[in-house]
């Protein structure tokens, strides 16, 4: 039984802030390795055009590899209609949409309106809907700059429950409120995750939060406190900020694993095992601003984790 | 009105990890801007001999000097009868004495077992309680390596209540509950506070968490949620941990003053005022491992703080 899931988003948000070209063969094998570990959903890439972000150029070789995973969900990021067509033709699991809660990030993002962008994301669903039921994936309406601008600094709480009402009427399966800019406290977390939630019914939410500003873990038990039960991380917080030089940016994957499992609550993840491929992913990957307390500080001593108290 | 009091302790645990000695001036230059962004309470030194850390071999003058800021509440650690006594005649406003749970660590840091520790807290109020009312400082009995030790591993909820409620008995004006190796996690937070909280009545109590594997705000954030209104910080997250080497320690002052501040808790601090004293200060202090996010990232856009709420 998982408590709660953690999802990597670091071989998309994560890569996506790393200039220098990844080699398919490693974006492979760091998903292969955190399966091992126990991840067991990952937003392995982007379908966006290779010249905007050269990095997914070989999206659909990671994706094809991510598939062969027996037990993993593949999910991928689509900025529109194009991507997703391109993500239902290669057979994923989950197609995640993002919509910035704040209009003008939206047209820096993607140039259109959120009103654009949200009949866009009424026409992927149209679209996967119209696919066999069996063949058909799940599609998760992100909404990003749920908690801050980097732009128009403060976003309306009311225009997120807004925003999150109209994708989950559209017929999103899932929603992800993301803290993309790292603007976020835990009392907001608090108010915003709960009046969302009500809104919302049962529609299972996924927190994004970054750790721009050091809040990352606290806002996550602030999610967890209003029954907030899935997260997204960044292994070793690769990502940073590109409004903050030398800010971290997504959680890191280990240490939200580390709160979770210390905390007593069942992920899934064998803390040691993710050490271990985090250690070897970074090493591969090579120098670049990684964040994150655990792999530098190490365990507690005498600590099991998920392992050791299943083993026990 | 403040919601939540936050205690500088940088000038005595950081400092005390730095090897090459601070000049007297520029410690009480510290003491003196840090109040004057609003901080009102400050551990300055320890009444240590200088021999055992030559880093406080000017207690007494940057003693001197704090006690000149009306409003200040200055704190001084003691390791013993010795440092008591100096600490009352120079007419401190707190006394903080410390004793570990684990006894292989108090062993390790004061060569005397547990119980002898707690029988020296007793005759240090003792001592002070045979002074004139108005010239008695507050006792404040602290608890460290209360959530985990480096050399037993876990510490029991047992021996942390029972040593608080001796502590109490024994006339401690207020307690600190320290994770001194940065061992806690939110859960282990909540339910030791609280069970403390009610084992002890209105004692107040301070958290003292280091950041060392990353929890350190989720920690406070838990603590909160339980009651607890005070914390310890060090400045620039000035410290580290000598078990692990890179590893952060206390958390940072302005880390913690952004998180509370930006939940709308009153802390009396002016974030840029401190962000700015901190800039300043670490400059002076030159090329330590500093910590903490928010002096990396910077505020978020448009925001007040303090200041302008109370402008508003």
């Amino acid at each position: 039984m998982t408590d709660v899931f953690v999802h990597e988003v670091g071989t998309r948000d994560g890569l996506q802030s790393v200039p220098t070209f990844v080699p398919t063969e490693l974006k492979q094998r760091w998903c292969s390795e955190e399966f091992r570990a126990g991840v067991r959903e990952i937003e392995v890439c982007s379908f966006v055009p290779a010249k905007l972000i050269p990095q997914f150029a070989d999206a659909a070789e990671v994706v094809r590899h991510a598939l062969t995973i027996e037990g993993l969900t593949v999910a991928v990021l689509v900025p529109n209609m194009k991507g997703a067509e391109l993500a239902l033709q290669h057979g994923v699991h989950k197609i995640n949409y993002v919509i910035s809660a704040s209009e003008s990030h939206n047209r820096a993002n993607v140039r259109r309106s959120t009103e654009e962008s949200a009949l866009d994301f009424e026409r992927i669903v149209d679209l996967c809907c119209a696919q066999p039921f069996a063949e058909r994936p799940k599609i998760v309406g992100g909404i990003s700059t749920a908690l801050g601008c980097t732009i128009e600094g403060k976003v309306s709480e009311e225009s997120v429950r807004r925003l999150a009402l109209r994708l989950v009427k559209a017929g999103a399966d899932e929603l992800i409120l993301a803290d993309t800019v790292g603007y976020a406290d835990p009392a907001a977390v608090r108010r915003l995750f709960s009046v969302v939630k009500s809104d919302i019914g049962a529609v299972p939410i996924t927190a994004h939060f970054h750790d721009t500003r050091g809040l990352g873990l606290a806002n996550v038990l602030a999610a967890l406190d209003v029954g907030v039960r899935a997260f997204d991380a960044s292994l070793g917080g690769l990502g940073g900020c590109p409004y903050a030089p030398g800010a971290s940016g997504n959680i890191s994957t280990e240490d939200l694993v580390f709160m979770l499992d210390s905390m007593g609550l069942e992920t899934g993840v064998d803390i040691h095992a993710l050490l271990e491929m985090r250690a070897e992913i970074t090493a591969l990957l090579g120098d670049h601003p990684y964040h994150g307390a655990i792999a530098r500080a190490g365990l507690p001593k005498g600590y099991q984790g998920y392992q050791g108290r299943t083993a026990g």
